[in-house]
């Protein structure tokens, strides 16, 4: 199953509504499998410095099928894939707001999110996450 | 003024309406005055290659202030600005389907379509354009 | 409100006189909200390898609407934000000499010093910021 | 001898002064000999884009040691010089704007302007080099 800029809108959408709800502007990117663009939306104030990052999660959680959250703690120096945020020209981001999109136990997609602090990008893209499962 | 977000959709909605009615699946961006995005959405079937294309055209209709169709002569071999393709990391498309979107005399944000013939994305894009004005 | 190049060249003006003063060559960079240069004055004698530091730090405080101070805390190994230094083309500073201009609550730019030691850098950018807020 | 910065600043405001008066903004930067950024002005509504196109003219025309209108011809196709345009990380411009700044035989630094037509960008790039000769 591909994802459709429908479907990339619908959890662009309750994003929004939830960032909205908490006050806190942020960049949503959705991506397919591949990690490529489907959309992004920039609300009105999110930084714009966000914009990479938000594309760089959604990236990054489609492409190595894991929340990007999961990936702070094994990339710090010492641990097992310290190094890895500086692979693939910059793009890899490893802190959390990106979530992969999942259809059964296939990744079909990821979501990112920046604009606040880690926690609020989390709680964001998860409202779209549970807009795609319903 | 600044461009918004809803006033990137509305613009976004229209270049869609119109790209369905013509049966070409194209990827849209529009960005702020500064070329920074605010949106883009990849309609199904738009051509991968086309995202990096489409956020080209409207870099560049934003930050050179110009329809992105301008440059195609004056960039060719022998013109004025030969060479101006390479400039910016690559960013710069020196062909149409690029707009500056205005307000008065002022460059305010630009759109930028990929995914058809030039003739194709420029007139999808002008849908989009002409839709901000109303 | 946009920032313009006259302003911009008013507060590279109070961080010359305080760089002068305290005898501190540096590099200073002031860019408009989008991140985009408006000015860098490099004082004779600071080092070359300074330039895109401070480009780096004007550019961060205006895209990320922060003092690039903040982020040195986050951004070290086990912190909220590790691996936010990598992205955006390695173009984010997270030391401090870069700060944001504000219009009430709106960033409407930034400057970034870069020269001296953080301590000295951040006090001449400091120079800069109150000259504008005048 | 070394370019100062009060040296780029003369040559800043003569350009200017022309460019004022032809009513084309543009932006202006200087380099020194070894094609580091000494000073970099935008004025008010000139493209941002010419930015980066600035940067480049002022860097080839100093790090080259020519005119960058004298690399138009050698860099067209079937010439001798063609690709240069793609090296040095596409910082080189190849069109007119950039001019070297002699003192002597020597090249001490450069100057590039971009925001008008090529032929307007040299006429204010000339100006501020005849008050540097002054």
């Amino acid at each position: 199953m591909n994802l459709s800029l429908k479907d990339a809108l619908k959890i662009t959408r309750s994003c929004e509504e939830k960032a909205q709800e908490m006050n806190v502007p942020v960049v949503i990117t959705v991506v397919d499998e591949g990690g490529n663009y489907l959309s992004l939306h920039r609300m009105d104030k999110a930084p714009v410095g966000c914009i990479q990052i938000s594309m760089g999660k959604a990236y990054t959680a489609a492409v190595l099928k894991t929340a990007t959250d999961k990936l702070s703690q094994v990339c710090q120096p010492g641990q097992e894939l310290y190094g890895l945020q500086i692979l693939n020209g910059g793009q890899f981001v490893v802190f959390g707001g990106g979530f992969p999109l999942m259809k059964g136990n296939e990744v079909i997609g990821a979501v990112g999110v920046s604009g606040g602090t880690v926690a609020e990008d989390m709680q964001i893209a998860r409202a779209g996450i549970e807009a795609f499962g319903e």
